[in-house]
């Protein structure tokens, strides 16, 4: 075996944990790291911003069980801080490797290109969004260092930031006792033991259990366990909107997105009525809107697990670990219920509009709810483009991502292209507003040069439509594109725009039907037409805000 | 006089030190400032991404003396690091005004949407890059939290970050008996008095002394008192590549960019043999390549000012400022020397190119040193936009502006819509890489909302080129755009594409005659194609760097 190096190690483990493409743009201080990786079988893949990398990494990881990007020190790193803060907010393991000045010209000069305040600052910005920061600095201590990283980034299912200073990248590592270890502290059985004990009690006496999946299951890989958990329990499951498609929606026992904003009300009464909730895979957040001050917490209904801990009723075991609890749940001997009447499936009140009404969000949902199919995967950008996808039926897991927690506009396009890569049997049809596509719209341009075919439909409803639901204001206006004429900017791809019901149908048909390129579809909707979701949502935050006003 | 509230009195107080104009994009928890902001004799500048609101900003700041943007919490925030962090590193002072969650809704729930970590890490982040961080709290202490922010931002004219929860924003302010003061502590007299002496007794004993200026003195509005000086003193004066155009390049004494990475050979020459060198309002960065270890410095021949403190030889005064340095400069008794001899201008070598040759990087400066005056003003972005642009007249101060230092890609586009509502009376010329209008070209668009006429000149050799010559790879590849057509996608502005040299030329008149609408010349440049400054800059790399090679 031949003496690795601080960069060739890092390379190494990315690969071995499932690393094979690696987002980003190169930069002086890590050109070194970027000819590594052309001798190294981690394919780069070259986008246009960092922050699309970011966002590309992030759907890559959500897909493939890690992702990667390499970009340059601050120019490049600084600008994927709002996509490594999503990637952490939304538990999506993450690498963000990159370089810095070597430690050789910092002892000549404290003022480098490229540097903010320390040589340090970049590492101190994203020990705030990542579960381990290192700087590989040392080849005595490197390979532990990573490997503590990596670790991290294992247990928790969140980022880590890798940093190589440039002069450091071809420095052998030092022979040392550290064997090579990304595993962290094992579950401790006893306590794992007595949790399922506990579980076990709760449930027997329970009359109307209920399920509540969130993304971390997605992201530890736990579909099959959730999926035999759910039928040997014969409970009903509903998902956050972070976990939207965690369990193939089609499932006779699935009964909605629970999320307190958007959810529909036979949903939220439903899983609300419970006596005992078992949640898995998901942190209680706002979007969610349930809370621990809620009666199910304080009566002592709930069993709540992440990837931080394991919490049963008032009391919480830290030495569980949620892959090992959420296995150990499937494995283990349960009551079974009887099969439950669940609320009435989503059934829109309108007729599907007629082809020559005017392009509407309740005809584009309707429309696309009757061609997806197992392979197309739905990416829906925040504001409409998520709140209406509540109502999507999508037929398979895996095939719903959304930053619905964090909700960054501009994710959607980059994230199709990171999609692709992590599996290029599905084909992304991503759901994004116009303002989100005035903000990252042009790294479809990655999708031309890597012949990828998404098909983006630009829902344009000339603003920021949920802004506008929250307080109306001209700053809310937004400039008015030619979104299909992107095709021409960037060299490929197929544009058209829509303003009836029967071109929206027939070019969705067309661009389906042509996976040689990209699609983009300008729907030119009323500025005034919402979803049913978004009027939900607009009712439930107006009675949230009502104190926060003058 | 009625009451301020917190949001009232930040507008108000961004208003009185100068800012007219706010960039940014809304979101929920700061539309409360938006709508403040309606009523307030500060105009929204609604940009299409938060990092070009951030570098429009820094632009602003950099002519108007104050720059402002406000975004919205995190999803926004997040995204401006980057831009904020270059106005950090390049000393400019931009106010990031920013909302959060409500402190009522904090205490209800611990994971809010958009939520990174902390309700404060967003603050903590901006702490790295920030002269002060605050968050207005507290209706008691607000006044004094951001006065002390104004004071620090006025104190190093660099970046400072407020952010006003958003159930705080109309909270009246409390009576206290804080009396409105954005100054800090004032110059120690005798200390100024003693450095001046110093200085009049080390030009006394100097037989070449040379002045070199940095951005700086721009930030300070000392232009001015900085002339002044150099021709009462009658000595030579050249200055940074940040600070380039800080005296006007047609005066007699002025020698050119002193850049130890891209100026010219005899520039460097004749500011290196001085035996007292004057810097004002410079750090040493490796850009400038003078560095506290060469021989000026460790042989006392130097005096180096800046916003940080006041050195002389080996010691330094902490306690006057900048500004009160300079002016006192100006107008101190000082020796005044015999007429020097410069060494010879900048003249290129070979023939203007005729109309039928091929596009050239040495054609386009050419030929744009022959159209440039008092109203023009270039922006360059990084690579070659940059060295190039070294060789270039540029005839009156406040002419040229780029991220000389800190070299963020992507700056320019963004630079010039901030640049046209800080001066409308000024014509940005802008010189961008093809690699930085990827970044964010597309924000032209707010130039055709608002009507603002930029001519955008893509130089377009299909790559990064200084990295290629740092380390070549297919990594520095970039896909290939049509860029003329981003006006199709944006809905205005005219755009060209050139190939010869006469193209380019004709193309660029009328551009210029054309004031009502942006215009945007791809100029298809060969691959291989250097400008002399790329070349010099090649050399002095290649140098430094031998000693980082596997």
């Amino acid at each position: 075996m031949t003496t690795q190096t601080i960069g060739t190690a890092v390379l190494d483990r990315l690969h071995r944990l499932g690393v094979r493409h690696m987002f980003g743009i190169p930069g002086d201080y890590v050109l070194g790291l970027y000819k590594l990786m052309e001798s190294s079988p981690i394919q780069h893949v070259a986008t246009t911003r960092e922050d699309c990398a970011g966002f590309a990494a992030d759907a890559y990881a959500r897909i493939n069980g890690i992702g990667a990007l390499c970009v340059t020190y601050c120019v490049g790193g600084l600008n994927t801080v709002n996509a490594i803060a999503c990637a952490y907010a939304e538990r999506s393991p993450v690498v963000l490797l990159t370089g810095s000045p070597g430690l050789s010209e910092r002892a000549r000069n404290p003022y480098l290109h490229h540097m903010v305040r320390e040589f340090s600052t970049q590492r101190e910005v994203f020990e705030k969004m990542t579960v381990a920061a290192v700087s590989l600095e040392d080849p005595v201590t490197a390979e532990r260092e990573m490997d503590r990283a990596f670790a991290a980034l294992l247990r928790y299912r969140r980022p880590i930031y890798l940093e190589i200073p440039r002069d450091m990248v071809h420095v052998p590592l030092a022979q040392t006792s550290h064997r090579h270890q990304t595993q962290g502290e094992p579950t401790d059985r006893a306590a794992l033991s007595e949790a399922l004990n506990e579980v076990r009690t709760m449930l027997e006496s329970a009359k109307r259990p209920v399920i509540l999946a969130g993304a971390e299951v997605g992201r530890f890989g736990l579909h099959d366990e959730l999926t035999s958990l759910v039928e040997r329990l014969n409970v009903p499951i509903a998902s956050t909107l972070l976990g939207k498609s965690i369990i193939r929606e089609d499932h006779p026992l699935y009964v909605g997105v629970y999320s307190g904003l958007v959810a529909r009300d036979e949903v939220k009464e439903f899983v609300n009525q419970t006596d005992c909730l078992l949640i898995l895979g998901s942190i209680l957040s706002d979007v969610e809107d349930l809370d621990a001050h809620s009666a199910l917490f304080s009566d002592g209904h709930t069993i709540h697990a992440t990837a931080d801990r394991v919490a049963i009723k008032h009391h919480r075991y830290d030495s569980i670990l949620f892959e090992d609890f959420v296995k150990g749940l499937a494995a283990a001997s349960l009551p079974s219920f009887p099969t439950p009447q669940l609320p009435a499936p989503y059934k829109p009140q309108e007729p599907m509009p007629p082809a020559q009404a005017s392009v509407s969000l309740q005809g584009v949902f309707r429309h696309l709810d009757t061609v997806l199919h197992e392979k197309t995967l739905v990416i829906a950008d925040v504001g409409e483009s998520l709140f209406a996808s509540v109502d999507l039926h999508v037929h398979r897991r895996f095939k719903f991502l959304s930053p619905a927690y964090y909700t960054s506009m501009g994710f959607a396009v980059p994230a199709a292209i990171g999609a692709s890569f992590a599996d290029s049997s599905l084909r992304p049809i991503v759901l994004v507003g116009d303002g989100a596509f005035q903000m990252t719209g042009s790294e479809l341009s990655t999708a031309v040069r890597y012949k990828q075919a998404p098909v983006v439909i630009v829902l344009n409803n000339h603003g920021y439509s949920t802004e506008r639901e929250i307080l109306e204001g001209p700053f809310n206006d937004i400039h008015e594109w030619r979104y299909e004429r992107i095709c021409e900017l960037i060299g490929g791809g197929q544009g058209s725009r829509v303003a009836t019901h029967g071109e929206f149908v027939q070019t969705l048909a067309k661009a389906l039907a042509d996976p040689s390129q990209p699609h983009v579809i300008n729907v030119l909707l009323d500025p005034a037409d919402r979803s049913p979701a978004m009027m939900r949502l607009a009712r439930r935050l107006a009675k949230r805000l009502s104190t926060d006003r003058p």
